[in-house]
């Protein structure tokens, strides 16, 4: 018999197809399409993403959810008591339609318009380094992100960033980021100038003498991500120009791009995407097609990628794993193919321009300063015309240097030019919480570095299922940090972290 | 201003969209998806369907069809007269609506599951020659599609086969193939005699020696269909099992499957898909989102690639341009590599038991044979359980061989399976389209053979993209052939054109 409940569970697995089909046709986009066919898929993406609000805002639904929600107890199968997972995917299902509803079908269809032309004037204009250029369409952007967060503000009792950042990270506060990235603040500089120091203190690793053929570059990436445990049944590798996990329940797709000059960058960008795949591919069958069933949000989602990649794959242990196999699989023999030279390499501090390009030392600069400006034009305290000047301050303030153009600056990144404001805390929040993980799975998996340095991922893996996958979104991030690690999300143990292997060791 | 005839304009872009995600996922399916997919792939699939499903037989939709045809000269923007074009799409909006409401959904869903599991089964049948062991899902894929041709039959008011073959070939009716094949069959048995006689009567061709390393037929594949026009651009060439042309508008995609031990398998069926997509990307780009803008129908679309494979591809002339290419692509030197020997190698005929991989002159008797049997099996004349039989017999006669395993008897194809009933004579009539076609070029373009021996197929493709591509479905396939050749479809010129290559030359 069908309830208020089972209704809305049929209605959200017509979404799980609708976004199954958008996941291909956004990879597709990205690794596989001609050029020409551009505008015919931006159509259909954008109808694609139409028919979805409509399913979601349709009051048949809000009926529905206020129903069940008004009896729990007799919303399920016959009149049963929904169980623990479907009261879940209930609240998941009220909070995604709060977002939606929230939004007017014409500033949707207006912002989509509207992003997609600056995405595509961006990548000119950062080529150009020519800010003024774009200036006038990243304003149209802002305007119509300023009124999305007027509108989900007013919707979801929060202030308009944290209406923003809640569609990333549910439940995330702008207030909790302020302390947390306050702390770092105080942290990095002294931090970051010793690490360099120490480094500069050490005779300068041996440079991997390449170059690195794709195709020996490719068959040991897979070799790797398949040892990490990627499921090729059920996801691709591929190559696009900028690195992403994507694609559909079932079918988790991950890109990377290769540098005949240096094959770690390659390798180490499928490790991190492996760990984003390893989350999708983990999340429970049963509730794949439900709200409750998807990832819980961007900083765990980051967690899992900077885990895999930073915590585990730049570890010493992992690295005498690969040595061996890096330098069979190149041909490569001498000092530049030794894990400790590997490891020096892979935990190399630098100050850059570029956040992608960044170590994990002074990544957290990249972010804070790209979070303290996005709140600042969110608020309009931060005219457009002023960002440039203000980037380059900012740069100066936490990192100590100045972009020397505008490319390495304030137009690097495609999430402002997307209309993606609330992302950027998300990779650092992300950071803290991998390297909270990874001590809590270190203590619980007595010998997890050897089992690393033996290239078995399997007790790392399992432990991730259990604590963060397998939970997908049916309870808060902070009470799945809480349950896996004892505590909350904190500053503390990326900081034990970072000095234990770049200040002590 | 809105009217009734926008609005349809407008609901159908909805499903051209649907249609473009349609296209690239199954696309997708056949080239990329990892198997454990397949699944969620097929939820995807059927949501699709189902969503365009309910957009064509939402009855507002009906009204505003009613109410269009009702006043045509006052139905366009702002009260407007229907142009021409308008008016022909708003007959074939009124055509697919038919078909559309003419099925219950349940029964679409019930057909799309019962046609997935027989396929599905049907590859291990096939494998293990066991049509007994197919039959019960067949059996039901048949009721099925007994019912759908019965609800189409009534709602057309046209005979059950000829509702079935309306879909793909718009107003194509069995009366007027009987009549065509009739003459066919009465032509075939001694035209193949006679063919297979005088080829036995000449020195056997020289068997070009291989392999040929699938990188190499690729690159010259590629020029090839960049020759033949292929656009790039908007579209691509990729590898799958069964080789055919899909995509999406602006995005028509094509593949291909190797044999290092023959290139000329793969290159001439790169050939054949390429007169698809020429035909796909030669569509008027107004109506590429409309149902007058697609290709008329199977019978023309199989003339597109039957014309650039057949007639243009297997031609003296055109092998004159390309065995000197073929031979640097692959470093051939000597008698195998010559112009004549490539043509008698591309025109050779034998009696084979496999459909796909026949001759074009014995073609026509695999499809006479699959057309006769299924119209026995959905008019209720002939049993399952006796196909079998039926087959041999059948190829006994018209070929004058007999299948030693059902797998190369009537388990060779999908059509069946798959509940596509009313298909397979639009191969044929293809054929006939495509000589008929092909000799109208020919005599307006007085150096068509000068032109193909130089490999510039421009006047040709441009003669198809006048006569045929460019008019879409704003007229019938019989009014496209009578303005292109001076008559209706035949078999007079086919059989000159058999004659021509095959016994007089």
């Amino acid at each position: 018999m069908s309830t208020p409940y089972t209704l809305l569970e049929s209605r959200f697995a017509r979404i799980a197809d609708l976004d199954h089909a958008r996941g291909i046709l956004h990879w597709d986009m990205e690794t596989m399409m001609p050029d020409g066919a551009a505008p015919h898929r931006g159509e259909a993406m954008a109808t694609l993403g139409v028919i979805r609000h409509e399913i979601l805002t349709d009051p048949a639904l809000g009926e529905a959810v206020a129903a069940a929600e008004a009896d729990p107890d007799r919303a399920g199968v016959d009149g049963a008591p929904l169980d623990a997972w479907q009261r879940a995917n209930l609240v998941e299902i009220g909070r995604v339609r709060r977002h939606a509803t929230a939004v007017p079908a014409d500033l949707v269809a207006a912002q989509t318009r509207a992003a997609a032309k600056c995405q595509h004037a961006w990548r000119d204009a950062r080529a150009r380094s020519d800010f003024e250029g774009l200036r006038p369409l990243l304003e149209e952007v802002l305007r119509l992100t300023r009124e999305e967060a007027a509108a989900k503000a007013e919707a979801l009792d929060l202030s308009p960033y944290d209406a923003l950042l809640d569609q990333y990270e549910p439940g995330g506060r702008s207030a909790r980021i302020d302390t947390l990235f306050e702390d770092l603040a105080a942290f990095l500089p002294d931090t970051i100038e010793a690490a360099i120091a120490r480094q500069a203190a050490e005779p300068e690793p041996v440079a991997l003498p390449g170059p690195f053929p794709v195709d020996v570059q490719e068959r040991l990436g897979r070799e790797l991500i398949g040892i990490v445990g990627f499921d090729r049944h059920h996801g691709r590798l591929d190559v696009s120009t900028h690195p992403f996990c994507g694609g559909a329940d079932g079918d988790v797709r991950i890109t990377t791009r290769y540098d005949e000059a240096d094959f770690t960058s390659a390798l180490m960008g499928m490790l991190h995407e492996t760990g984003h795949a390893l989350y999708e591919q983990g999340r429970p069958e049963p509730w794949l097609r439900q709200p409750v069933g998807a990832a819980r949000g961007m900083t765990l989602h980051e967690s899992q990628s900077l885990l895999i990649e930073m915590q585990a794959g730049r570890s010493r242990p992992f690295l005498r794993y690969l040595a061996p196999r890096a330098a069979a699989a190149f041909g490569g023999t001498g000092p530049a193919w030794t894990a400790d030279n590997l490891y020096r390499l892979a935990t190399r501090v630098a100050r850059g321009f570029i956040r992608v390009d960044a170590d994990e030392v002074t990544y957290p600069a990249h972010v804070i300063l790209r979070y303290r400006l996005e709140r600042a034009m969110l608020a309009g305290d931060l005219a457009l015309a002023d960002l440039p000047a203000a980037w380059d301050e900012r740069m100066r303030e936490l990192l100590g240097i100045t972009p020397p153009d505008q490319a390495r600056g304030c137009l690097q990144d495609i999430h402002w030019p997307s209309g993606a404001i609330g992302y950027f805390p998300t990779y650092t929040l992300g950071a803290l919480a991998a390297a909270q993980l990874f001590a809590a799975a270190r203590e619980a998996i007595g010998d997890l570095d050897d089992r690393l340095a033996a290239g078995d991922f399997g007790p790392l893996v399992a432990w991730l299922r259990r604590h963060v996958h397998a939970r997908a979104s049916a309870t808060s991030t902070d009470r799945i940090l809480e349950d896996a690690t004892g505590a909350p999300l904190g500053t503390a143990v990326y900081k034990q972290h970072i000095r234990a292997r770049y200040l002590d060791a």
